[in-house]
């Protein structure tokens, strides 16, 4: 690479929750960088920057990088896809800047960076720009069928992970393709993916975690769980076909 | 729990290969543990363990258990399931014989344990009668989209994991049905995978990774790929739309 002095961009998976589920890749990168940055919704410590805690440079800037909104636009709404655009283009910028300097700076993910991580559109901005790494993580997913002793896959199993934001029909046709599935934003979606499971003939096998690894979980199977909102950080397992052997 | 001394068996995910990739917990628990026990091939080290290589304990007793074949014998040949079924009631034998005498066992599982690992087929021959812990690590698949810079899916993807072993109308299916997958058990099943990649429009934004995270691995569109039989550590990755943000 040629040119002025530049940093090295590093986006790093901190794990599902429990800070002792970050590699030590992550460990050694996040005690040595010069610049942390992290997103956060408005009023939040950020659910990656409360796990490294204790992890950090302690020279390190702090760089907070708050959502203009989470879940108060929809996804479909088209101000959501402005808005947002508007806000990973400020944030990148506010990266290049350090990395400008030579800084060495770490972008923190939850679970694993490039599954479903805000993180990526910052890569997507900065990666041709900047040397940089991607440090894998422990998905969120993974975090939560271990704590559940819930042997997810086997063999030759179709895995699958489905938003819960999918309509009824798609949600209950996808599932039907499974042998083993995760739905993810379940939230508001609870009613709907209840229904789903039912219809897909799944829904005895289905399981709910909250806040797996997070030292305050909660693991119930869902036909027990009484309706309701679920949280943000929450899950439903369907494992596969346990084979005979 | 009441009754003679008994230990604990941990079931430990030391990740995708790149020993830094493991979890702090991995490391603290390999550090201590009384047996390490870990599955090979017949003339193999045994790759888990080749991960661990530097993180265990001096004294520990190191267990291999050795496969009666591997893909030798078809996964749907009666013979398959009957043997391997004696094979790990073997092995949990030689785990209990430990857990009786109050060892602490950790179990080794190359990415995560629970996702298509080996070592899920002793937990649930001992997690009944022995305190237990699941540590989840980090996937294969999440060690190759990392290591290719493949952010692999965003927003509601739909993400799917198929095993190569898929006959052709199925897995063209079930890529169509998906917006990101990753493709498994890819060897001699490349040409099939290839034309279900194809049928599903899917082709071009195929990429083959091979060894990731292992220090050799090789990474070219799948595309570009001249045919043979691709390697045993080796998969095929489908990232999502890439929306506009």
């Amino acid at each position: 690479m040629t040119g002025p002095l530049r940093g090295a961009l590093r986006v790093v998976g901190v794990g599902p929750g429990d800070p002792e589920l970050m590699t030590l890749k992550a460990a050694r990168i996040l005690g040595a960088a010069d610049v942390v940055a992290f997103f956060a919704k408005a009023g939040r410590p950020g659910h990656a920057r409360r796990i490294v805690e204790g992890a950090l440079n302690p020279a390190a800037e702090q760089l907070r990088l708050e959502y203009p909104f989470t879940t108060e636009v929809d996804l479909g709404d088209p101000r959501y896809l402005a808005e947002m655009g508007e806000f990973y283009e400020r944030c990148a910028d506010l990266l290049a800047q350090r990395l400008d300097r030579g800084c060495e700076v770490a972008l923190l993910s939850e679970g694993d960076p490039f599954f479903y991580g805000s993180s990526m559109y910052l890569f997507d901005r900065l990666a041709r720009d900047y040397p940089n790494e991607v440090v894998p993580g422990v998905t969120g997913m993974s975090g939560c069928w271990a704590q559940a002793r819930l042997p997810i896959c086997h063999g030759d199993d179709v895995f699958c992970v489905l938003p819960g934001t999918l309509d009824e029909e798609t949600l209950t046709a996808r599932l039907r393709g499974a042998d083993a599935a995760v739905i993810m934003k379940v939230g508001r979606n609870l009613p709907k993916i209840r229904r789903a499971l039912e219809a897909a003939d799944l829904l005895t096998r289905a399981v709910f975690v909250e806040r797996g690894t997070m030292g305050d979980e909660r693991i119930t199977p869902l036909a027990e769980l009484t309706e309701g909102p679920a949280p943000y950080f929450s899950l439903v397992l369907v494992p596969g076909r346990q084979r005979a052997r």
